[in-house]
């Protein structure tokens, strides 16, 4: 619903902006949010984007800009006079002149460093020096910093004087005169205490920090299990030099997801919409990938080729393999798709593979005798049905069955935390991967069983 | 480094239990976070975990009990005379306690509903009615509320007066006298205004809202995409009943990336942990795909049998089998898996249909002819070298392979937009029920070629 009405909210900009009428846009666009103002700039024709966008008053206009693609963004940059980049780039907050700098090229980066004022440049320079993915990189360096020997009073007055151009006012740092954090304290905290209570007395002592280069993703992490709205991330001293806020958090939980699930579809992961990005930017992320796996399906080519007397004389073996690989590729899958999620998700460690493994040795048990049960009742009603042999046939898929689903969960489930120990992503370790180990090894047990059983 | 010390903490923490330091645990305890001290009391032997809930301070046991997992709740609740389970009780937010009363069994419920008093009961059922899933299920109805006719300092005042005991301040909501929400204002707006300003001239008149009984996965979104920390939820007259905080808002994202995720590798969704869940839980949560699958490979065997005397006439074109559905199925995937997330993220929507299909046909056209190239140079280097008729059936293979991605890429990409438009999870789209059809499309694919080219 609120979807379409957007749509139609969209067309009434654009023929507005048809027709010249800036004031009634003026007064349609101060209603609207950042983000829905930068999805209406996406759909614009290129050579109205700055029209629209000399509209905004300057506030939103920035909160507007920060919420753009890197594509309009630049468009919109190349398209602005000195004074008019001078506007937005000063409305930034340095976060996201950081996010903005990382994404544009040299001689844009190089006019938006020109048109920032001096302390601001220094804060982005300092920024910038974080390795990409890190607490630092993330950070942002406006906050506010009370000491311990204020009253409540004091910091509300501080904060009521410092906090216009602070991205979160809510949690506030105290720090000793060497910068060092000591305490946290909150707003909350400081408006329900007695004006004259002292902040030493209401701070939290016990405060978790993450350090600059701590990985985002841990850091994430944290947000989601403690609950905070921001977190201090200090120097190799224990100084405060920045704070990461929920809205940055969730954006890395979402990132972190999206890269995880395209890792198991044998995707490079990538930080644009699918939409954004180009036909060779796609092709690029999954060539890859599928000419390994197709380049690794030469075991399974070279185990059938040496099977193929065997199969020649029980042709309509080869009429399982598609089933047998497959469900051994799902069974894998699944568990190796279980150990990864509860891997991102800090549930468990390297050290609980042994209670991993015989968990998914029973529950592949279970499994793979359901399997068995089902395949021979419809191999020897339907598909076999009047054949020489069937008995011994199906008994020889269904065994197959069994033994596949107990390799593939096993396998599924120890790679990813082998990956883990060795310092990989175990998102990597996924289904296909997976699929074709447990494709080769299937057929080894299928062909193993056959010659056994039918004495080939 | 910091997952280390939390596991010598915990021995620690065993130790002095054994020896019944209780002052000294208490003065450890008070240092820890709620999450921290969770996951103590889930490593500890059960006869263990009721002597220490009783060494921690009243708050702090309640904002414990709410970190711990079901089965821990329930047996410490076994466990608790009625006023214990008072003292808990009297401390949850109301949207905690009916978590709480979703996960326990009907006997425990009506112990928590006997000891929660009047007004909390009242509320806790309220809650009850709405549907799982729903904006409603996840909602606090402790929140503040201002009248528009206020100043700053009088709202600031109320804040003071009335915060104790409400899960954010941060965001205040302004009603009129039918109690519909007009507007909204923050702590800080109200802090950074002159005290003499009204309300009703600080407020953001432009609010978003959700309907209690819109979707958690939507509402999540919006915390996303506009940077909210809290969501006000009106019924539909348009009446302020409840809000949604933000740490809700990550549990819910986080819970649903997981859904997504086991959705894609066919397992039934569940909402407890991994290492929580049972042998026989996890076997039900997988089974029935795994059997549906298998079932469906039946399409793949008839298609393998009905081409058996072509086979058995160029037994080796069998051996080729494994890889021709698994580029197959790893095309068809990653394709589909790009398309599910940008659905999940609302990048896109089902309109865009054609314009995925024509990226999707011309990223398949590059990943194919890449793949033949490459292939077709193995084949005629290694596999084949040397056979009658290798440079026919490699062609057979490379042909097939073309025909396979852009087939696997167009199924794979579309089947979860029209899962959405049917009103169809699409996540359930993925991989494997996508690799089954793309396999036995590729199979005709296979044998049609070959029969063309090898004249069979």
């Amino acid at each position: 619903m609120q979807q379409e009405l957007k749509v139609t909210l969209t067309e009434t900009i654009k023929i507005l902006l048809d027709e010249k009428k800036f004031n009634t846009l003026r007064d349609i666009l101060v209603t609207m949010k950042p983000y829905d103002i930068a999805a209406v700039f996406e759909s614009l024709q290129d050579e109205k984007m700055p029209i629209l966008f000399r509209i905004l008053p300057k506030e939103l206009a920035a909160e507007t800009f920060v919420e753009m693609d890197d594509e309009t963004q630049e468009f919109l940059i190349h398209g602005f006079s000195d004074s008019e980049l001078k506007e937005v780039v000063d409305e930034l907050f340095v976060d996201d002149a950081v996010d903005l700098i990382e994404e544009m090229p040299a001689n844009v980066v190089k006019r938006i460093l020109r048109q920032a004022d001096k302390d601001m440049r220094k804060q982005i320079n300092e920024l910038l020096k974080y390795p990409e993915d890190s607490a630092g990189s993330i950070m942002t360096t406006e906050f506010i910093v009370l000491s311990p020997d204020m009253t409540a009073e004091m910091a509300i007055k501080r904060i009521r004087r410092t906090g216009v151009d602070k991205e979160t006012i809510y949690t506030c740092y105290v720090t000793d005169d060497n910068n060092k954090l000591i305490g946290i304290t909150t707003v909350k905290d400081l408006l329900l205490a007695d004006d004259d209570d002292a902040v030493k007395d209401l701070m939290e002592e016990n405060v978790i920090s993450v350090n600059t280069l701590e990985d985002q993703e841990q850091v994430a992490q944290k947000f989601s299990n403690y609950n905070f709205l921001a977190l201090p991330v200090v120097d190799n001293e224990n100084r405060l030099v920045g704070i990461v806020t929920i809205d940055d958090a969730i954006d890395v939980l979402q990132e972190e997801a999206t890269e995880d699930i395209e890792k198991m579809a044998a995707v490079l992961p990538s930080d644009k919409p699918y939409m954004k990005t180009s036909v060779w930017g796609i092709y690029k992320k999954r060539t890859p990938w599928l000419l390994v796996l197709m380049l690794s399906a030469t075991f399974t080519s070279a185990i059938i080729t040496s099977f193929e007397s065997a199969l020649s004389s029980v042709i309509v073996l080869s009429s399982f393999i598609p089933m047998i690989t497959g469900s051994g590729g799902n069974a894998g899958s699944q568990a190796s798709v279980s150990v990864i999620r509860a891997l991102s998700l800090g549930e468990i460690q390297f050290k609980s593979i042994f209670k991993v493994l015989w968990k998914e040795f029973r529950v592949s048990i279970l499994c793979g005798v359901t399997l068995a049960v089902a395949n021979f009742i419809k191999l020897m009603l339907f598909d076999l049905n009047g054949r020489d042999n069937a008995f011994l046939i199906a008994l020889v898929v269904s065994l197959t069955l069994i033994g596949t689903i107990i390799v593939a969960k096993l396998v599924g489930s120890s790679l990813p935390l082998l990956a883990r120990k060795v310092g990989f992503d175990p998102a990597v370790m996924a289904n296909p991967l997976i699929s074709t180990v447990c494709d080769s090894l299937s057929l080894l047990i299928y062909f193993g069983v056959a010659t056994v059983v039918l004495h080939l």
